[in-house]
């Protein structure tokens, strides 16, 4: 599909003013990352409000409809757009103005609020808290929405735009406020650039995203701590107990086995498993650099495969009895553990988390008190195949770089996906620009120029796809 | 064999002289008590060798050639007696002069170091610490000596003493001092007065300690904590993988799984099955009080066996991964458990310890990087039922209480009784007058006069039949 342009004027006309203005556009971002709204610290609550303020200003220069929308917490922004009306579709762009904590400072190269402009292995990036989380990834669609403008008048779409400020600290007034706002958000589609490229070169969509059922589960038998000596061989253990319903949950080819666990799960497609094949994913490469040589989980399976497209089960934390130097000779009275389940599409959270309940049942000693505690569940996710919008982009990623984009998956959870499809209805075309290696939430966050720059392109050239 | 008396003359004699002056001998017992002998805090370390003079000069009063060993720690109290020579046998008694601390304070209703006499349901008992661990019994066999002299110039055996001042601090000196003086050590049998009855009618001999291997188990996957999205499906999980190991410990019946772990394991006889199965047991009440009412362990047995005869596998502690609140989505780097095994006579601790190295080398995956240590090592303990000292013991019980003296096992190690039968070749008897109730290591420990009344008339008991 990137043998022949698509663009048709004025397209070119929005890139060659991007092409024009890159400085202006740099200098922007920069302006954003030196408001240092961390979500997180209280004493950064006015720098967040003075984020959404800079953020409203530039939507309001370009013609949209702005405003601050109050929350429990940090306000959103929220930004209109009717475009041309008509047959033009309704696009809902998500982001977040707020940013990671930037301790520990000490491991900075230059201050995490005063962006600098360096050179790296591709060029030059920039470095800064927030640069490619998201502030440079908003950056990249506030810009083509500007080009528009500047262009062509606005964007050939309807937009809406909900850019909020509590995405680092989990998001607690989204969802409260895509409630009271369902009406004004029920886009045809949203879009989110907070994801990344496979690399340098090879732009990606992510079309998957594993969901999550996290659990507590916490075991009792005796009412106190026991001398193992004197009670051991007649009272229940509890770690004992523990670790043999645990030490359960796969079999011995790495499938879980909870009963009905693989239900609805449905096998990568010929096409799909195809392209994943010709990435060259390196998995001994990837183990090796966190000190591991073979993978774990199913047997003969890929390896992207087993991250982007089957689910897991993962014991995140265990405790019980004794823990410190030496020995002490100890019947616990009690023990637990954090037990996840990573899910993909097609599974129902409910029912896994139901099937974890009754397969714990049915191994717990009779004296075995169980609880369990389920926090927060989400389902996979997963864009079709055949969604437009993802057509569309891969049309407009194959024209900015060259090359075909391809359709990845991320093992971990993006909720704010989740919530989207839920409250909305909608799904979402995750688009983004990011490296491996730009440190996010670490010290010396970095967002290659070069991404960047192809992202607002391709963001401009996805809008003129949209009037097609 | 209660049918008879087998008291001759002198002992009946010893007795008598044992009845009239049991005033005295109690007032000596409160003597002892006065010294607050607490071995493990430094402040109290003048009133350890206080307590060893007492002892030495209470030994020297009746004949014995007696003298303070020293020791890195606080002293040992040795003391010898010849004996009237010939056949008759030489027996070591061993004891120790050190408590534990009284604290809390506060929890006494008197005074820890001000021993009173009360009334208790079973008649006076004597509440101060120590009064029965090990102090009040030590009197008993203390003031058999001193009856033996009084009415017949000593006893009727050789006697060697050895009191010890450290028991309570886990005899850190103990095998030093065993090793330096074997040659004067070595007995025909030693005897322990510091275990208990079966209850306050019935004498007890405990003919069997299980012995233990305590190990800690750390495992290693990554080499960092990760994110159980991004690397769930791919990387080793340790906590997964050591559940899995530790889970298959036990069988469905409750059986331990290691190979080899039953070798040696003797069944109790019948005649031992019959006994035990006569003392009532009642393992729902036992499990009752601990708030469980299903017996854990070997499937098909009772529990006076799996508890006393039978070896077992205890996770005493287990960590790893993020134990605090709410959700953290890691997989951890490591993590790890403390292991331990209760082992009965005929097992050998070594080839346990190789055999759980070997047990969880065959299920770690090849990246799984473990470590086990040993935190020592005892084997099981059992008096061979033909032992001709606990013959003459269950004897002399069953003409004392008129009803015979059962064999018990402990669950628990005492580990003297293993060092003397490694450093010396040792078999002990163990002939305890303690109950349940008596509070040891707690605030308000007791003994009751009844109980060392007829210990102190059972251990004159013992010396007259050593003689026959």
């Amino acid at each position: 599909m990137n043998d022949a342009p698509h663009t048709h004027a004025p397209v070119q006309a929005v890139l060659d003013h991007l092409c024009a203005t890159r400085a202006d556009a740099h200098g922007r971002l920069m302006d954003f990352l030196r408001i240092p709204s961390v979500s997180a610290q209280p004493a950064h609550a006015a720098d967040c409000r003075r984020a959404a303020d800079w953020a409203r200003d530039e939507f309001a220069a370009i013609g949209f409809s702005v405003r601050i929308v109050e929350t429990a917490g940090h306000p959103v922004v929220l930004a209109q757009y009717p475009g041309p009306g008509g047959e033009a579709p309704h696009v809902l762009y998500y982001g977040h103005y707020d940013v990671q904590p930037a301790e520990p400072f000490d491991l900075w190269t230059s201050p995490p609020f005063d962006p600098v402009i360096v050179q790296g292995r591709h060029g030059p990036r920039v470095v800064a808290r927030g640069a490619v989380d998201d502030k440079g990834q908003v950056m990249m669609w506030l810009d083509a929405f500007r080009a528009w403008h500047d262009v062509a008048g606005g964007p050939p779409a309807r937009i809406t735009v909900v850019l909020e400020g509590e995405e680092e600290v989990g998001s607690p007034n989204l969802e409260p406020f895509l409630r009271a706002h369902a009406d004004a958000l029920r886009a045809d589609v949203a879009v989110i650039s907070d994801t990344g490229m496979w690399d340098i070169d090879t732009p990606a969509i992510t079309t998957r995203l594993r969901g999550l059922v996290y659990t507590e589960i916490r075991v009792r038998g005796p009412v106190r701590d026991l001398h193992s000596g004197l009670f051991g061989g007649s009272a229940l253990n509890p770690i004992n107990a523990l670790t043999r319903i645990l030490g359960d949950l796969h079999d011995a080819e790495g499938r879980v086995t909870l009963p009905g666990f693989y239900d609805g799960v449905a096998e990568i497609s010929p096409a799909q498993a195809a392209e994943w094949a010709r990435l060259g994913f390196d998995e001994t490469e990837f183990l090796g650099e966190i000190g591991l040589r073979e993978p774990a989980g199913e047997h003969g399976r890929g390896g992207l495969d087993r991250m982007w497209a089957r689910p897991t089960a993962d014991i995140n934390g265990i405790w019980g009895g004794y823990q410190g130097a030496g020995a002490k000779t100890v019947i616990a009275s009690q023990a637990g553990a954090k037990v996840s389940f990573r899910l993909v599409a097609g599974q129902d959270p409910a029912r896994i988390l139901e099937s974890f309940r009754a397969f714990v049942a049915a191994r717990a000693p009779a004296d075995l008190a169980v609880e369990i505690d389920s926090f927060g569940m989400a389902p996979g996710f997963e864009v079709a195949a055949g969604n437009p919008f993802v057509s569309l982009a891969r049309q407009v990623l194959a024209e900015e770089y060259g090359r075909d984009a391809v359709l990845i998956g991320s093992g971990g959870s993006i909720p704010v996906v989740e919530s989207l499809r839920r409250i909305l209805g909608l799904d979402t075309l995750l688009m983004g620009f990011g490296l491996a290696d730009d440190q996010v939430h670490s010290p010396n966050e970095k967002f290659d120029l070069r991404c960047l720059d192809h992202g607002t392109n391709a963001h401009a050239r996805f809008l003129g796809a949209l009037a097609r």
